[in-house]
């Protein structure tokens, strides 16, 4: 058995939940039906009050924690934070992880079977938003029974939904928790994922979004757009410590310079062929779509001190000194208008060396204050 | 006419150098014979004192300034800091800028004829140091009757070339300007190149480097690759001011998301096409691989110390605060060298919202300082 009971939930089985009201989408249009795939971690108490939504990020799903089977060699993406004895401690909540619509690990999505057509939807599946994702989590609820969550809980994308419940479902949360996210991107932000949604375009084997017809995958386009992603989640400070200048092959002295590799170069190539072997290119299209527009603020002037005026929980705010793909300045904008618009609010910047992906990281600080405000959210403060 | 003759060198002609000794490379490799296309802006004094040496970048070439015809809508690329009255000011100096060797501005490089075979050197043409480069513009100064720059001035990667003269020829030059530069790449500058060499190859019009046997050229992967590099030459703030999150087409509200796209999408889109069709594949996989693999003390032990110690002349040293590429800290750990070493050096960091672009824009007090320093190597102090 590859895990110690003890430190993680253990064996975990997802379920699939299957949905016939059809559900109107920001774009304009329907989805007649759909399934979500998610998986749930200890137990919903009698008054159906310890319930914590988990929203994923760029390339998540639902598998947050636990394994599949006892051969499993990992655990679920967000392990570190979730199980007994963790942040979010399953002996006193009941967590909920699910795969988003619109995803490629077993809800409905690009890679699902239109129901009209009997083929694959591929880029014809709808656009989706971060508010449908909430719209379609808040049915989930629904079917579990749970009328308010506890916390809802969110890093990067995730916590883009987790804001997005609080104005929407104002009386469905308890807590809100944003890590590592931001009211919206910036244009540097935007520009990153042009580029990686160019480099899928650019594979001939993505065939305008067709591949799946063709029996294709474009294994390139997608490497390429996890690599330049990578990069991005990670600091210069921890790619220096991690790799620096060391080579993987060949020499710098005199010779043929197409046996040198850097380490970090054979590195991303492993990330890159790893992430295209394993995810869904038009999904990705899909997901950084809905990251670029996403802006909480919009439809309130974009004034988001009026946008959080609308929320009725409190929040826990999270940042990571050498993120700068979601740098601490963004995370102060989303605390400085929870200030103004008189909510609650903690928040705490984290020296991390890690980049944007210290939010998946057991980082001391970061675990403790994350415990910590759990701990309240479990005994309902 | 475009240009008023008081601000500019005005027309300019590139010349072309011809070189039958054969020229060893760092690879190992020899070139039996070679030419350099250059230009030259103000006038060569009678004791040949005055002229600068201009080492260009990544993408840059021998035309720094001036216009090549009266309808020439655009000058030479650092027209900002060469010319009358300029900090490289042509009424004081005689300016050399060539395009160095691997190039593809006329200089001979992959798309030049290998005279071995007959046929396009492409992919087969022998991997350049910037030592080589330091190596082929020496035999240039030979030729131009030069036997001491009264400065050799480069930024970015021509700072890199800048400083290997003043540890290969340290008799040759008087001042060294180092501008943007570093003693060497982090893994994360590393990291961006690889994904700018991996969206080339996986062009299939790439053909391993052959394409111009084919009459093909791969624009959509040498598109990507400026793409990367055009974000990471600007800075999160520039992006911001510049495009924020302004759209070009579509709208976010209620509609079809095939047609929204940000400004900043368009922008890059148009900067990687524009470069696509004006630059070779292969000499930008030539270009980075040098920037990759310059260490400048890497043959002193590793110690920038013991590798300034040969050197003979001034440096300037100057950084951009919001440059990310190439940091203001890259360029600390250059004059925290050099002051070890006991050599004379000048250091300024410039506010500039620009990034690592902001070496080529005329920031007034970078224009200020660099044109002080000038005056200084004009007047031989």
């Amino acid at each position: 058995m590859p895990f110690d009971s003890v430190n993680t939930v253990g064996l975990v089985h997802p379920e699939v939940a299957q949905f016939d009201e059809p559900l109107q989408l920001a774009c304009g249009r329907t989805l007649s039906s759909y399934e979500l795939v998610y998986e749930t971690y200890g137990t919903l108490n009698d008054d159906r009050s310890n319930a914590v939504l988990i929203c994923h990020a760029l390339s998540g799903h639902h598998h947050a924690a636990g394994y599949h089977s006892e051969d499993d060699r990992k655990p679920g993406w967000w392990e570190q934070c979730i199980g007994p004895g963790k942040p979010i401690d399953t002996n006193r909540f009941f967590v909920v992880s699910l795969n988003n619509l619109g995803g490629c690990n077993g809800s409905t999505g690009p890679t699902s079977i239109n129901p009209e057509t009997g083929k694959v939807w591929g880029p014809d599946f709808p656009p989706v938003r971060v508010r449908d994702w909430v719209n379609s989590q808040a049915r989930l609820a629904d079917r579990l029974g749970i009328d308010c969550w506890a916390a809802i809980v969110g890093g990067s994308l995730g916590g883009m939904q987790a804001m997005r419940w609080a104005l929407e479902y104002p009386d469905r949360l308890r807590h809100c928790v944003v890590i590592a996210s931001a009211l919206r991107l910036s244009a540097q932000n935007i520009a990153f994922n042009e580029v990686a949604r160019q480099a899928i375009e650019s594979d001939p084997a993505f065939a305008d979004g067709h591949y799946q017809e063709n029996n294709e995958v474009p294994t390139r386009g997608l490497g390429l757009a996890r690599m330049v992603g990578h990069i991005t989640y990670l600091s210069d400070d921890a790619m220096a410590s991690k790799f620096g200048r060391d080579l993987r092959s060949g020499t710098l002295e005199l010779g043929d310079e197409d046996q040198v590799e850097f380490q970090v170069q054979s590195y991303l190539r492993y990330q890159g062929n790893q992430f295209s072997g394993n995810f869904d290119a038009n999904t990705y299209m899909l997901m950084t779509r809905a990251l670029d527009y996403f802006d909480l603020a919009r439809e309130y002037d974009d004034d988001a001190v009026k946008a959080f005026r609308k929320a009725n929980c409190s929040f826990l705010v999270v940042s990571f000194t050498t993120d700068w793909r979601f740098s601490p300045a963004r995370s102060r904008e989303i605390v400085d208008a929870l200030i103004a618009a008189d909510k609650p609010v903690t928040y705490t910047n984290i020296d991390a060396d890690e980049g944007h992906d210290a939010f998946l990281l057991p980082i001391p600080r970061y675990i403790d204050v994350f415990s910590a405000y759990m701990q309240r959210v479990a005994e309902g403060n």
